[in-house]
C-alpha cells in the first residue's frame, strides 16, 4: 500500500464524499480502454484548482503516487495506478469557463468532453477540429495529455495545433501557467507543447485555453471502393499533389473490410460492387460552400480517371451515417479473433502502399489477421492483430516485426495513443540514447520524486 | 578575451579560410537590427552539422560562449555576442535539402532565407506561409529561434505552427533529433516547440523539417481608409465574428501614417480620401478562387455598412506594390524623430481599441511620437517611440507604461521579435518566478555551462 492512514485521513477531510474507498466504487478505475488492470488505492474527484495543488502537495509530502484520469479510454493503460495510490478524476472539473468569440477562444476544464464542447460551440458559429473516434465520450484533458488525433487531422491537424495555453498543476502543488493566452506570445520558453501528449507525467493539466476556427458551413462526403486494396491509398497522394486538401482520408484494409461488410451493404443499393471491393476510402471535404463544391468536383474526376466507384453524402445525417460504419470499426474487431493486439503507427505517405503490402504478406504466412484501417491521410494506420488463445507468442512476434518495419520507413510506433503502459518496451527501438536521456532529465525536472503516473511513457 | 590561443588553433584547423579574425571581417557581425553592439573575437562559417558539432565540443573544453547568427536582422540584439568569444553564421548552411510533395514537408539547412524557399517552393505549387516583414533576407534558422510572425499570423498562425522537426547540436555537441519526420509522432515529450523562440539559448539548430501548403489560388487584398482611428480595429473583430478569416490584417494608426501618406497617396487617385484618413488597414483574403471571391463579397458589405473607403488589387504585382507600403514603414520612421524604441507587445484583440486609445492618451501628454501599426489581426502592434536627443528618460518611462499597461490587459510583451538583450529586464514584469525557475531549469539542462548566447533571453 501506498497510501497510509495519515494521508488518507489528510485526504478525506479535503474530499468527503468525493474520495472512493470501497472496493466496489474504485474497481472501475482500475481498467481502461486497454486489457490491463491495476487496482488503485483511492479515487478522488477535485472540483477546484486549489484542490488539485492541495492533493499534490499532500501526495509529496507522504510519497504516494498520483494518476490522472478523463474518461479512461485510453487504449495503453496510460490512466491505470500501476504501482497503486492515487486516481484523480477529472470527471467533476467539467465546466466550459468561457467562450470568447472575437477572439476564437474557449477556456475549459480538463474533464469538459470533447463532443460537449464540439456542441456548445455550434451556437457560436465555431469548431474545435481534433475529433477522436472517442470524441463523444472522451475529454479534452485526456485528449491533450495523449495529443490525440482524429480523421479530422489531415486538414486540421491534431489536439497540439490547438492548444494555446496551459494551467498545470506541478509535483508539489504549484500551479504553472504555460504561456499568455494572447495570439502571440515568445516570452518564456513554449512548454505548452510539452505537456501535450505527455500522458500526465509531467504534471496534472488543471485548465485549457484552445483555439477555435469558424464552423465549416457546407460538408460533403465521399466513400470510396477500391477493388485493389492500394488504390485506396494511392489515391490520397494523388488528391494532395492535385492541390486538394480533404478534411479526412479514412482507409479501411481487405481484412477490416470483413468485419462491416453487412454496415456497409445496408447503404449500397446493390452488392455487386462489394463483391469486388478490397478497400474502402472515406474522403471528407468541407469549407465555404463554393470551395466544397469546386474540391469535390476535381475529386470526382479524379475517381472517374481512376475509375473507381463511390457514395457520396452531403446532408449531415447522412455524413454522419457513413462516419458511424467508420467508428464502428474497433468493437466489431472481435469477430476476426478473441485477443487482439493493437497498434497506432505512423508512416511516411509515401510509404503506405509499401507498408501495406509488408502486412498482407505477414498475413498471409501467419495465418493471423491482420487489419488495418485509420487516418491514412496523415500515415497513421490502427493495425490490430487477431487471433485465438494459444496464438500470443506468434502475435507478439508479428507485433514486432511491423513495428520494426514502421522504423526502418522512420516511421513513429505511435501517431496519437501515445505510450502508455503498454508499449513502453518499444520506445527504446524508435527512440536513440539521447531522446531517452532528455526525456528522463525532463522527467526528473518537473516531478523528482516520480509521482506522477509512474511506469507510463518513460522507457 | 573568452577565447584563448589552444581554442582558436583547434578552431582554425576545422574552418580554416571560413574563419574571420581580422577587426574588420569581424565588426559586422557585432551589430544586427537593433542598435546595439558587442564584438565578437572570432566568426566561424560551418558547412556541415558536423561541423557545428565539433565547435560545439570545442567550446564545452576551451570554455568560450557561443552566438548562433543567421542574418542579423534580429531587433534584440539576440544574434550578437555580448560576452565576446564566436559568433556561429550559418550563411554557408544554406542548401534545401528536400522537397517531397506528396508529404507537403520541406527539408532545409538553417542558413536557407525565408524569401529563397518561398520562390523555390512555387514550381511545386506549394507554400511556406510565415512571412516576417523581413522575410526576403532573414534565414528560416533565425525565424525558427525567434519563433517569427507576420502578417499572414492571421490565418496561418507563425513559425511554430510549420516546424515538423528539428535537428539540433547541443552544447558540447550532441546531436538531438527533436522527433519523427512524420505527420504523427507522439513517442517522445514534443522538443520541437522548446527551441522554436529559443534565440539561440537551448542549442544550435542544423536542420528543419517544415510543413507546408498548397499555394493559394487567389489573393485579393484591401487598403482601407478609415476617418476615426479605432474603427480599423473595430472592423477586424467584425469581419472575424462574422466568420470570416483574412490571411491578414495589418494596421497603421494616426502617427505611423505621417511617414508613409506621401507613398499612399501616389496610389489614391484623389487626395481627398487620404485628407480625412486616421488610420489605414491592409486586409488580403487568399485560397480558392471561389472562396476569395465570396470572402472579398462579404467584406465589401461590410465595408459598405461601415461606410470605409477603400483600394482593392487581385493582380500579384499590385498586391505587392500596397504591401511594399507597409513593408516600407520602419526605415521610414525616424522622420517622426532620430531616436526609437521599438517594442512589439500583443494585446488580446477585444482590448485593442482601449490599448489605442491609451497610447493616443501618452502621446499627448508627453509630446513624444508614439507610432503603432502592424499585425493587429493577432492582437500584435509595433510600438515605437520617436524622440529626440536627451528625451531619452521620457521615452523610457512611457514604454514602461506601456508594458506594464499589456500586461494589465493579460497582453505579452514580445508577439515575435523575442526578448534577446534589450527586453531582458522586462522579462521579470510578465513571467512570474516560477515560470522563471523553470525556465532557468531548462537551460541549465540543455545547456549546463551556459555558454549558448549567454546574456540573451532569460532574465
Ligand atoms: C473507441 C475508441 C476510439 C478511439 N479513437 C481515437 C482516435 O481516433 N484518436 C485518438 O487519438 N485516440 C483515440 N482513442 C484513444 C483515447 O480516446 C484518447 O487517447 C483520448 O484522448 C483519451 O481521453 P480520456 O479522457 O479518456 O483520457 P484517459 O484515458 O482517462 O487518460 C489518458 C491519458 O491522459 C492523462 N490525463 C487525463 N486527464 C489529465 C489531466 N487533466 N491532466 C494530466 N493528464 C491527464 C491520463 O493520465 C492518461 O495518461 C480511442 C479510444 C477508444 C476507446
Ligand atoms: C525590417 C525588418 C522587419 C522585420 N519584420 C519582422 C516580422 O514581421 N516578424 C518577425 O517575427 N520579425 C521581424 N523582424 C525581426 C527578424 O527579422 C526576425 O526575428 C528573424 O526571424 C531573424 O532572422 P535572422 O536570420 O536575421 O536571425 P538573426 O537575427 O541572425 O538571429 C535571431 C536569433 O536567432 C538565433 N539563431 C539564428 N540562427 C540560429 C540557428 N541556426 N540555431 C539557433 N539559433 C539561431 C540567433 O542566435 C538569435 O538569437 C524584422 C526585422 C527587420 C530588420
Amino acid at each position: 500500500m501506498k497510501l497510509r492512514e495519515p494521508a488518507l485521513k489528510a485526504l478525506k477531510d479535503l474530499f468527503g464524499e468525493r474520495l472512493l474507498l470501497a472496493e466496489e466504487d474504485i474497481l472501475p478505475y482500475g481498467a481502461d480502454a486497454s486489457s490491463l488492470f491495476f487496482k488503485p488505492e483511492v479515487v478522488v474527484f477535485p472540483e477546484t484548482k486549489a484542490e488539485v495543488s492541495e492533493l499534490l502537495r499532500l501526495a509529496e509530502s507522504f510519497n504516494f503516487p498520483v494518476v490522472a484520469r478523463g474518461s479512461g479510454t485510453s487504449t495503453t493503460g496510460s490512466s491505470l495506478p500501476v504501482e497503486g495510490g492515487m486516481v484523480v478524476s477529472f470527471a467533476k472539473m467539467n465546466r466550459i469557463l468561457e467562450i470568447v468569440p472575437e477572439e476564437r477562444l474557449a477556456r475549459v476544464e480538463p474533464g469538459v468532453l470533447n463532443g460537449d464542447l464540439k456542441n456548445y460551440l455550434k451556437k457560436f458559429g465555431l469548431f474545435y477540429p481534433p475529433d477522436p473516434a472517442s470524441y463523444a465520450f472522451s475529454t479534452i484533458g485526456g485528449n491533450v495529455a495523449t495529443g490525440a488525433g482524429g480523421p479530422r487531422g489531415l486538414k486540421y491537424g491534431t489536439t497540439k495545433d490547438y492548444v494555446l495555453s496551459l494551467e498545470v498543476a506541478l509535483s508539489g502543488g504549484k500551479l504553472l501557467k504555460t504561456g499568455p493566452t494572447t495570439l502571440k506570445g515568445v516570452v518564456p520558453y513554449n512548454l505548452t507543447p510539452l505537456f501535450v501528449g505527455s500522458e500526465g507525467t509531467l504534471g496534472l493539466i488543471v485548465e485549457i485555453v484552445l483555439k477555435l476556427l469558424p464552423l465549416p458551413e457546407k460538408r460533403k462526403l465521399y466513400l470510396v471502393f477500391s477493388p485493389v486494396e492500394s488504390k485506396t491509398l494511392e489515391l490520397i497522394t494523388e488528391t494532395l499533389l492535385k492541390g486538394l486538401t480533404p478534411a479526412s482520408a479514412e482507409f479501411v484494409d481487405r481484412t477490416t473490410l470483413k468485419v462491416i461488410k453487412e454496415k456497409v451493404e445496408e447503404k449500397v443499393r446493390t452488392d455487386q460492387i462489394l463483391k469486388t471491393t478490397e478497400s474502402l476510402l472515406w474522403v471528407e471535404f468541407d469549407g465555404r460552400i463554393e470551395e466544397v463544391k469546386r474540391d469535390s468536383g476535381a475529386f470526382e474526376i479524379i475517381l472517374e480517371q481512376k475509375g473507381l466507384s463511390f457514395l457520396s453524402a452531403d446532408k449531415e445525417e447522412d455524413i454522419e451515417a457513413l462516419w458511424e460504419i467508420r467508428r464502428g470499426i474497433s468493437p466489431s474487431l472481435f469477430k476476426l479473433g478473441p485477443k487482439k493486439i493493437a497498434d497506432d503507427v505512423v508512416v511516411p505517405r509515401r510509404k503506405m502502399v509499401e507498408f501495406l503490402r509488408y502486412l498482407r504478406k505477414l498475413e498471409e504466412e501467419s495465418g493471423i489477421s491482420i487489419a488495418s484501417f485509420g487516418h491514412a491521410g496523415d500515415g497513421n494506420f490502427h493495425v490490430n492483430l487477431l487471433f485465438k488463445e494459444g496464438e500470443e507468442e506468434r502475435a507478439k512476434s508479428i507485433r514486432e516485426n511491423l513495428l520494426k518495419k514502421v522504423l526502418e520507413f522512420f516511421g513513429s510506433i505511435s501517431g496519437e495513443h501515445g505510450i502508455g503502459f503498454s508499449k513502453r518496451p518499444y520506445v527504446v527501438w524508435e527512440l536513440d540514447p539521447l531522446q531517452i536521456e532528455l526525456m528522463k532529465k525532463l522527467k526528473a525536472l518537473f516531478d523528482p520524486k516520480g509521482l506522477l503516473n509512474p511506469h507510463v511513457k518513460l522507457p
